[in-house]
């Protein structure tokens, strides 16, 4: 039923915590399941690079394996191109997830938004 | 959101493996959000005691924390004990869930039950 990647990622998720005083920090809700995420972005004012990215979550393996991967594939980046990395890209990078699972790698994608979207506010 | 009985059941979870040579295993699947969970059970031929109980999920905090506190309930427990432990009894323990993640309390007690009639089937 799931990929090896995401089996890997779910038993020994990747940057789950909390940072303290995060630069960004974004909180979202899935309304389908009613489970919620927090990430914590460490950006570098000068050069925007995203420096430490963690998240902790009450959502399923799936969305625990999707955040997972969503961090690794944010951490260097600058802004700009973590704004760009869709669930899609996510899913792809652990090489798929079952149809009715797709919901909750959403929560990864939208909690790093929101985190983006934090640090743009306060800036 | 959640009582503190959740949390800390959700993020230390009690009873997480599998049992070699299990006497029932129960697999059962959430149609609501489509995760997974397995049941292990160590029963006692002779006595019909419930001597260890273990599982394993891909669903999101609320099924760990009602997997984690339904195994401890159901421990030391004889057959027609566990039977008649429900997920409302469940949910009690913890203090209670909310409405949007009942549905999820139910893998556990379905999950006791599969394994339940697993053993029953073997015997
Ligand atoms: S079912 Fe809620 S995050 Fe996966």
């Amino acid at each position: 039923m799931y990929s090896e990647k995401v089996m890997d990622h779910f038993q020994h998720p990747r940057n789950v915590g909390e940072i303290e005083d995060a630069s960004g920090v974004g909180t979202v809700g899935n309304a389908k399941c009613g489970d919620i995420m927090r990430m914590f972005l460490d950006i570098d004012d000068e050069t925007h690079i995203i420096k430490e990215c963690k998240f902790k979550t009450f959502g399923c393996g799936a969305a625990v394996a999707t955040s997972s991967m969503a961090t690794e594939m944010v951490k260097g980046k600058t802004i700009e191109e973590a704004m760009q990395i869709t669930n899609k890209a996510v899913m792809e990078a652990l090489d798929g997830l079952p149809p009715v699972k797709v919901h909750c790698s959403l929560l990864a994608e939208e909690a790093i938004h929101a985190a983006l979207w934090d640090y743009a506010q306060k800036h």
